[in-house]
């Protein structure tokens, strides 16, 4: 159905999407490349939400070429939206332009597109395949994916630990467990996160300000607290510079007054027990339009998560050292009675990044 | 001072040395290539203890291709020895034969050899050269090397956990986290160490047998249980076949002859708390002639090794879990009161085996 060039120009469309994956949000992060007669006269990536999709933008790059799209394919990683939301639909541009063929390595699972997209080209005479290389597409658009199949975003935790697994005292030291490589991948993965999730613990441990510090960081994440009882003192470092929430089961107005001082916008989630309602956090994380978000809390919060099923991914940092059994675990679970309460990884990747191992594991549904 | 062709052919004779890496002992597995004109002429490997030495094969190996080895030059991976122990000085030998250079990649550590094995070569004019891919030497006589150096075996200890660093249960559990293919990895480490050494509580619970159960193997590694009050049952698996040592700090006379008469050989190494000295143990296993020792334990000998500071090599099986922190850990230590007091790993290796991971370090002295 599909030919070797077929292969390379969405394998090209799909690196396009890469280029633009930490600033589109709540948008997917689409790559288009538009080819004529075997050679590409345009190709592009989804700006920020508002500004140009990925089909109007390799639409652009072939005309600033003095090209004409006229009897063109485009290679898309997701159908081309049928809809007017901040920018009318890309499918009416692409007929415009007189692109004849759409591959579409995948349908669009947002239920104002769904199909309609592929429709409208089609009820235009365009020729349209959906399917090549959807595995790939579906990896890079996995947190919009999550968002609009789920109604939640896609969850990674990041843990860092020695050889044996410990993260060593909550009092900071675990910032001194992995090394300075390591440290500057976490700010690679915040920077491609829509938002930070943490709990009340870190933040009065650890004070982190929970922002991607590197060069090509076009918007920070939102930061988000996990904090049943409103115990976020108002000094914060993560309050600063606005996107910070904090998600309570308090009723204490003066704490409420004193934290939206200090800039955070506060969410009531609670359960019936007072605690925060976790799968409610999801739901409301995906209501803000976040595809990805990325954990970074301690052994209670992100074991909380795990066992109720809601992470996607881990991403494991061993230090080459020993702590000792009396050191902090990994995750905080009551004692399993059983093997069978085990939670099973899938591994995804295993390198080293300076002197500490990465392990990605994707957690088994 | 060294030739491409010299690396190629010392090389070649560690890869011989390899071939005898699991019958030798207490002898080094040794590699001997003779080379004349550019061609290789003969090439052998230690047999087992009170069978020929490598340079031995290598001469016979010559002379069985109607070679002579009159001109040539031997490399070996360590100093020909120039005693009479079991076997003839094989210094003598390669003099006879009319090798005329030898390169060895170390000098011999042994007191009884030490440098008196090439000395016995050059005053009969032979040309000898030290120190080629020394390095790779040092690595594969890691064993033999431990012993004669610091008087005791090298030590590895294996490990099997949980990503988060759990080994589960002492119930036997613990069994099923890895893999099948991490199972039959071990019976390789197992085949490749001179005696097993494993704790009470192992013996208790696991009720192991400590054999390498793989095709190729010639012999059992002797078994050794550091078991200070002699709980052994003298049913215990680990008894059966000989060379199974209860290392102990009693002074029960019944269960003494009880454990005698299930074939168990017992030696007394008491601290002045009644409890097993591991420094003595360490010693007592260099006096058996064991280079390698791999240890199979549960938390609290393994963490007491490591603490002693006699472990040189953990052998990590990650399996792709998470169990909680309720679980077991890997060792078990007093609370550390600062990171400083951490145990420091240098890393080897790291590899899938089956759906495992693998990880080799060794630990900094």
């Amino acid at each position: 159905m599909f030919t070797e060039a077929d292969h390379q120009y969405m394998s090209q469309a799909l690196q396009q999407a890469a280029l633009g994956a930490w600033q589109t949000s709540p948008n997917p992060s689409v790559g288009c490349v538009l080819v004529k007669a075997g050679v590409v006269i345009g190709q592009g990536h989804t700006l920020a939400a508002g500004q140009d999709h990925a089909e109007i933008q390799a639409l652009k790059d072939c005309h600033a070429r003095g090209l004409s799209a006229q009897g063109a394919t485009a290679y898309v990683t997701l159908e081309p939206c049928s809809h007017f939301g901040r920018t009318p639909p890309c499918a009416d541009r692409l007929v415009e332009a007189g692109v004849v063929r759409v591959v579409a390595a995948l349908g669009d699972p947002n239920p104002q597109v769904s199909g309609r997209g592929l429709a409208r080209l089609r009820s235009a005479g365009v020729v349209t395949q959906v399917g090549l290389l959807a595995d790939a597409a579906r990896h890079h658009h996995r947190g919009f994916l999550s968002r609009m199949e789920r109604g939640r975003p896609w969850l990674r935790v990041k843990l860092a630990a020695s050889l044996d697994g410990k993260t060593a005292l909550w009092n900071g030291a675990s910032q001194w467990i992995t090394g300075e490589a390591a440290r500057q991948d976490v700010h690679r993965l915040r920077a491609g996160a829509c938002a930070m999730l943490t709990g009340i613990g870190t933040v009065l441990a650890d004070d982190p300000r929970l922002t991607a510090r590197i060069d090509q960081v076009s918007r920070q994440p939102a930061r988000v607290v996990v904090d049943s009882q409103l115990r976020t003192p108002p000094s914060a470092k993560l309050l600063d510079g606005g996107q910070a929430f904090i998600i309570h089961a308090s009723t204490d107005v003066k704490r409420m007054a004193d934290l939206q001082d200090a800039g955070a916008s506060l969410q009531a989630l609670p359960t019936s027990t007072g605690r925060v309602d976790l799968n409610a956090l999801l739901t409301w994380m995906g209501q803000q339009g976040w595809n990805e978000v990325l954990v970074e809390a301690g052994p209670a919060l992100s074991g909380a998560l795990i066992q109720a099923g809601l992470v996607d991914e881990l991403v494991l940092y061993l230090a080459p050292m020993l702590l000792g059994h009396q050191a902090h675990g990994l995750v905080d679970w009551p004692p399993l009675s059983s093997l069978t309460e085990r939670v099973d990884l899938t591994w995804v990747d295993q390198r080293m990044i300076g002197a500490d191992l990465r392990l990605i594991a994707q957690l088994r549904p």
